[in-house]
């Protein structure tokens, strides 16, 4: 065992609030940290690793791991299903690796009750305001304004359940909020839950007291 | 009400193991961090302060104050009682100020089980070993050998209770000690049931949204 255990960092927030700028800093912060990778039943696209970009499996695999617990939260997103198979996540944990999930509030919820609960850290990340969130989705320059207008609904649906999560931070400053964020991390993997072997070293200070007392 | 609620932070540890180093230090880092002072019952010593080395009160008054339940925490140590009155506590945190309580187990357990217990953190330091220990204990030079002897069985007892705490740190090194303290009050700081004022945050969110949709 590790000497210390990897935790589930849940990252969410709705989209253009910065999650990914700021999950890309932790990843430079911290190599260590490792993405969780979705199994999907939709089929590879060109230029698409299979245990890279995503698990790919078929309707009666994806169904038996989700019967069988092996789905740590999982989704039908219009004919395909996603989901975070628990066993890559297990190993890296017991490696004492951190495992980083970009998922929605609904994810979240399913990660938070799953069998790993004991080692979820769970962040929102909420936008200054509203102007700002806009602002970013219309200079990404994809979108039409119908698109804009159905992922600011999206955006909201997600900012409306901003009150399920272990720390809520506003990203009005992005370098504030990487070194919360840091703080946060740091903190969390001091938790008696996270430091499997602290049992060895203090029964190594009750051996010493024995000895010498 | 203030923009963050305050904590109750616990920090216990063996005597020897570093404690009021690092309270010092906490309180160098933040001003508005103020210490519990407690109540007890015996009379005090010349040059001490009511309300400022301790809340001196009748045997009658602290029993009244501990069935009322105005008693975070309490023991009788020979023929005293001493607790951690809840009034001065309840108004710290809701001025946004911390509180940083020095006591051992069983006090912490008390404060954890407490009204308060949702904005308590608990944080327990190990010594690296135990001759490190004995080693602090005798350059304070104060004590002779039985005395010296009597406080690592204290000591031990203390140790023996390490896993009823949120966070445990080794102090094997004090710069490194300090940094993760700042890093865990930081971080608990940003938890959503410290953070009362989000929920204004988030309202402004939605007029916003439902202005501009």
């Amino acid at each position: 065992m590790s000497e210390r255990r990897g935790l589930l960092i849940i990252l969410s927030s709705p989209s253009g609030a910065g999650k990914s700028t700021l999950a890309r800093k932790l990843r430079d912060w911290d190599a260590s940290l490792q993405f969780s990778i979705s199994a999907t039943t939709r089929k590879p696209r060109v230029g698409e690793t299979d245990a890279k970009d995503y698990y790919f499996v078929s309707e009666d695999d994806f169904r038996k791991y989700v019967n069988e617990g092996e789905m740590l939260e999982h989704a039908r997103v219009f004919n395909n299903y996603y989901g975070s198979p628990k066993g890559p996540v297990q190993k890296a944990i017991d490696n004492g690796r951190d495992v980083l999930f970009d998922v929605d509030w609904q994810g979240a919820q399913q990660i938070s009750n799953s069998s790993l609960k004991q080692h979820v850290l769970s962040i929102f990340i909420l936008p200054p305001s509203i102007r700002e969130l806009r602002r970013r989705l219309e200079t990404r320059g994809q979108d039409d304004q119908d698109t804009i207008a159905l992922r600011m609904e999206k955006s909201w649906d997600e900012i409306s359940h901003w009150d399920g999560y272990d720390y809520v931070l506003v990203n009005d400053d992005l370098v504030d909020t990487e070194a919360r964020l840091k703080a946060i991390i740091t903190a969390e993997r001091l938790r008696l839950s996270q430091q499997p072997k602290l049992v060895d070293h203090v029964r190594a200070l009750q051996a010493e007291f024995e000895e010498t007392k």
